[in-house]
């Protein structure tokens, strides 16, 4: 076992302490700050997130801030999506694209007012990427990362933990809604958020010396419904097909390859960078799509830790980027992002680290066979 | 102890297997590669380093590509040294900062040829940023991260294994120049360079499938003078005054805080990005600076994982943001970026994680007092 070192390069979450007393096991690193990945017993954790609820720190979910006069524009010149019909309080899910049309990140674009809009950002450096586009334009506006750290709440039971909480007005959230709440003095954004397919919401910290406290009436409210620590958890996001930015995506990957076409408005004026190159991509079609791929076999295989080639006849035709044992299947599936020469139902071949193991190529999300 | 987790969103070093096979026990991320952090035995690993030789696995010090008949434009742009003066297989230390003299990198820029240009660089995601500004001012160049992956064979015996292994002609490579070399056929650029004192060099293997081959020909040949495996190491480090860009830097950290004036061209044409802040703020001077602190008493205390608040007369002047147990001085050691107000000789109180510890302001590099 190869274990995690300290560093002031790499930064620690509020919520840090808190899961080393709920015994983590496991960590990585995400926008250069420790994310907990495992408490140790997998399936536990799953059956936690899937049929009770699962608390989680994702602090590493940063938020870039975007305040000043120009903040709504730079917020539309960083979107492929149009931004003119977000509200104060309601997040949208967007793709960041560079000038090729590539996918830098996949925010949620949070309103906060005017003047101010936060990046839920994944795990790429946009406050860099935003800095430069705001300095070169010319615009007015403030990037910063404020002092906020997300401890997501999810699964089908999260809902009544965060009403007894902070009450039944939580309830009323649209899906990416937020609003201001005070949980005993400690000050909150709640969204009804989280990177799960089982509900939930995210309580955005804005005071990062109150973690380990959050983390503690989080987990004391929800004891009632069993509440246990999780993180984002790889069975549950592939069977239900969401996309890790930079674990299933490359550095010419575009909205279309990876089905995130449908947030792209190609309408947006012509100064949101990437957008040209997108209506190109559109019009022409990409060269590659995202499938589910099921492993033939029921015995479970380790997490990816790299791509895997796959082969049609023998032939490459796209890799498997991620992969992992689905306790709702009992199979081991993933994605593929693969030739669009590929379609459902086609045999293939996949160069494990191991093996060659043999598969079919499916629909996401995926359905039990 | 935590352990790190596999996913697909941090690469693993071409490295990798052989560091696992060598007994690498702890790993941090950089760039979003893995690199090992230790070998489970500190001191062994220093006195190698500091008497011996050592090998490590720095892969993650990941190469940005700039290539085209920009390039040159391009890497003045970026850079706040003047590079006119670079000549093909010679690098310069650089610091990157943003539009407000901010430091968002410091890499080795090394030229290949009039239209190709490599940024060595530390942890932060350079190819976004040139990529931003690349596009934004509409420079012919074409911005990539190449199959290159730094091998360092570090401490005073680095250039008899390295001229062992490629030839007596590395012994007349100058401070970070470099060039081409092909050792049994693996293609190589050597350079002398590394991220210690101790003198060595880093074999650029330009092959990404053959890092376990390369890493073993270094080993064999190294056994005549005990080469064992490394990693940068924080007390030479810091000893010797090496900076950590975002260990040792924060979102508002110039040139001139951290001793790196002297690498600062002031009349660099004016599309120098940040050029115009660092003007400024040569001209008022910097209002915090970095110093080395040494800690009361001599028992070894733990890396820090965070910045520490220092104190003068119980008010704070600014932190102490990374410390070791030092081997040649006997004492714990580390950076202070303190106010301007400070300076060598004041005492201190440090507050840590565990304890309030005194201490005294010192001079970088540290001597043995």
């Amino acid at each position: 076992m190869i274990s995690i070192s300290p560093t002031t390069r790499v930064r620690r979450s509020p919520y840090f302490d808190a899961t080393v007393a709920a015994g983590v096991t496991s960590m990585m690193t995400y926008n250069r700050m420790l994310m907990p990945s495992g408490y140790g017993d997998p399936e536990a954790e799953y059956r936690r997130l899937t049929t009770g609820v699962s608390m989680w720190d994702v602090a590493c979910e940063r938020q870039i801030q975007l305040r000043g006069r120009d903040a709504r524009h730079l917020a539309q010149i960083l979107a492929t999506r149009d931004v003119s019909k977000c509200v104060d309080g309601q997040g949208r899910y967007v793709a960041l694209c560079n000038h090729r049309g590539v996918i830098i990140n996949d925010p949620v674009l949070m309103k906060i007012d005017d003047d101010c809009y936060w990046l839920s950002i994944a795990d790429s450096d946009v406050g860099l990427w935003a800095s430069a586009v705001a300095a070169e334009r010319g615009l007015a506006v403030e990037i910063s990362e404020p002092d906020v750290s997300p401890l997501a709440v999810q699964g089908p039971k999260a809902e009544d933990v965060v009403a007894s909480l902070l009450g039944d007005w939580v309830r009323g959230l649209r899906y990416f809604g937020f609003a201001d709440a005070d949980l005993q003095g400690v000050p909150l954004k709640v969204a009804r958020s989280g990177w799960s397919k089982q509900g939930g919401f995210e309580l955005y910290l804005l005071d990062g010396t109150r973690g380990v406290e959050l983390w503690n009436l989080v987990a004391e409210a929800g004891a009632p419904w069993d509440i246990g620590p999780g993180c984002p958890n790889l069975s549950e996001r592939i069977e239900n097909g969401l996309l890790s930015w930079g674990g299933d995506t490359d550095a010419d990957t575009n909205p279309y390859e990876v089905r995130l076409g449908r947030f792209v408005d190609l309408d947006v004026p012509d100064d949101v960078i990437g957008i040209t190159a997108l209506r190109r991509i559109a019009a022409h079609g990409p060269t590659r799509h995202q499938l589910g791929i099921v492993i033939d076999g029921d015995e479970p295989r380790p997490a990816h830790a790299r791509w895997y080639t796959v082969r049609r006849g023998g032939e490459p035709v796209g890799h498997m980027t991620n992969g992992t044992w689905s306790y709702k299947l009992q199979r081991n599936i993933g994605f593929g992002l693969l030739s669009v020469a590929c379609s459902v139902g086609d045999r293939i071949h996949i160069d494990m680290d191991d093996a060659r193991t043999a598969g079919i190529v499916t629909d996401i999300p995926f359905e039990r066979n």
